[in-house]
């Protein structure tokens, strides 16, 4: 289906020694995200954000892994939603699973992250829509400063306590646009570290976060990028890769989003730079 | 509360040039992780992993993402259950949130990841149990080989494609316990990826999956341990970090589970080893 990478114009940034910085925009491919909805014997028991691909496969070892089926036979068809979209096209983001005769149908306590969808199982945009419709304080676009990007990793860390003991734990920190840490939580699940920035911000009256950087010591998904847009961050750096949502994300709600911010360089997935200082020609 | 990070004895192996191996068994830390049951008027919204600490801005974070209050005035109390566990703790593993008057009650379509809990909350214990209870396959124990884990990590980058494109996509893999491939699925999400290669295997009868190792390019969490388990799993092997959930329901259930499998190095979390090969003397 050519959608387990998706490609966008990604501007490399790397900044010189001299404080300059060099930039690079080309097509580069990014992991594809696409929501899956999972519907058992009619009723829709699971969305799930995904890479589209082995998707039958996916169901039935997510119903194996809830306990719903044991063998193959349990399910006596599985089958991808036959209509399609507003667009005309078949989204393939709707599985049906029909269980065998005999075969107990899940009960209320297996249905979890359940979307309001259309017709024919959501779609990337829908789930952009739906974040875009719910928040209640648009981003005011800033300009990222590139030095004060590739210090904001090691910073993280170097307010991580429980990460240099145990290297498992995931790392989220609110920074101001300067730089300078406001405060960083952890948590073994990095939407979690992140729910715990965002409620302490919460708590002291500081959202919209309009003046501050969230820093994530993970990936960037579509979850995560939400959860900044909820919360009213102008930009997001993450240290690993971002997905394909969640960049479509952050350019639709004007985010600033980076990824891969390792050592003097990173990915800017979307927002603008701050121009390099122009260099000193009086001496 | 002390349950940032947990101590386990956990065993270091080190593969040597000539094929023998070296272990140290020593106290480690581990990231904690144990189940936090939302209440919010009454009604139960979430059961979510996460590493306990910070728990009060967590749920005001979680609340302010789905969009349910904007500001702290929004939440009249947040409280830990009053009670204690059957052992006359007091878990810390339930919050209960009540909305301010005029607050909209959350409806049903935000309730996820719903866990029947005892009076006061789950506990890892309590989820441990659950999962005893549900697989239908026990695991007979295996030795494994330190040279077979060692390669098993690059192997699963070998069989990566998009991985190499992206760098931002996880990959869960099914060899023999003589390192053989078997089938390498992808997904953003590694419970995804997971999914798909239970799945595959469900699909072509080869589950319990008694003489297969489960690679992960992740860390092991609770949520892998029990999808590996529920499989038939002898053995999970993750190249990152294990959570001390994953690592208890691992012991509990005869699963090997390794960690931090980088190089000629892993940690050996649950499990036992093969004899190392006695040195030739003939020569």
């Amino acid at each position: 289906m050519g959608r387990i990478t998706r490609n966008f114009a990604v501007t490399r940034v790397s900044v010189e020694p001299d404080g300059s910085h060099v930039t690079d925009t080309r097509a580069d491919s990014v992991a594809g995200e696409e929501p899956l909805e999972i519907k058992v014997n009619g009723t829709t028991l699971s969305t799930t954000m995904r890479t589209p691909g082995h998707d039958i496969e996916l169901i039935h070892g997510f119903l194996h892994g809830e306990g719903l089926i044991t063998s193959r036979v349990d399910v006596a068809e599985a089958r991808y939603c036959a209509g399609t979209d507003a667009e005309g096209h078949n989204t393939y983001n709707l599985l049906e699973v029909d269980l065998a005769r005999g075969v107990r149908s899940p009960g209320r306590e297996f249905i979890r992250n359940v979307t309001t969808t259309s017709a024919c199982g959501v779609c990337g945009s829908t789930s952009i829509e739906q974040i875009m419709g719910k928040r209640t304080h648009p981003i005011e676009p800033v300009e990222l400063d590139p030095q004060v990007v590739i210090g904001l990793p090691e910073k993280l860390r170097e307010g991580q306590k429980a990460f240099r003991r145990t290297g498992g734990i995931h790392a989220a920190g609110a920074f101001t646009l300067d730089g300078e840490p406001v405060l960083i939580r952890e948590d073994i699940g990095r939407h979690n570290a992140a729910d715990k920035v965002i409620g302490a911000l919460l708590l002291a009256d500081r959202l919209p976060a309009r003046d501050l950087i969230l820093v994530m010591s993970s990936r960037a998904s579509f979850e995560l990028v939400q959860k900044a847009v909820m919360a009213g961050f102008p930009a997001l750096v993450a240290v690993s890769a971002a997905s394909s949502l969640a960049v479509e994300l952050a350019r639709e709600a004007g985010m600033a989003l980076t990824g891969f911010t390792r050592g003097e360089r990173f990915n800017l997935y979307s927002g603008a730079l701050k121009p390099a200082p122009q260099p000193d020609r009086s001496v």
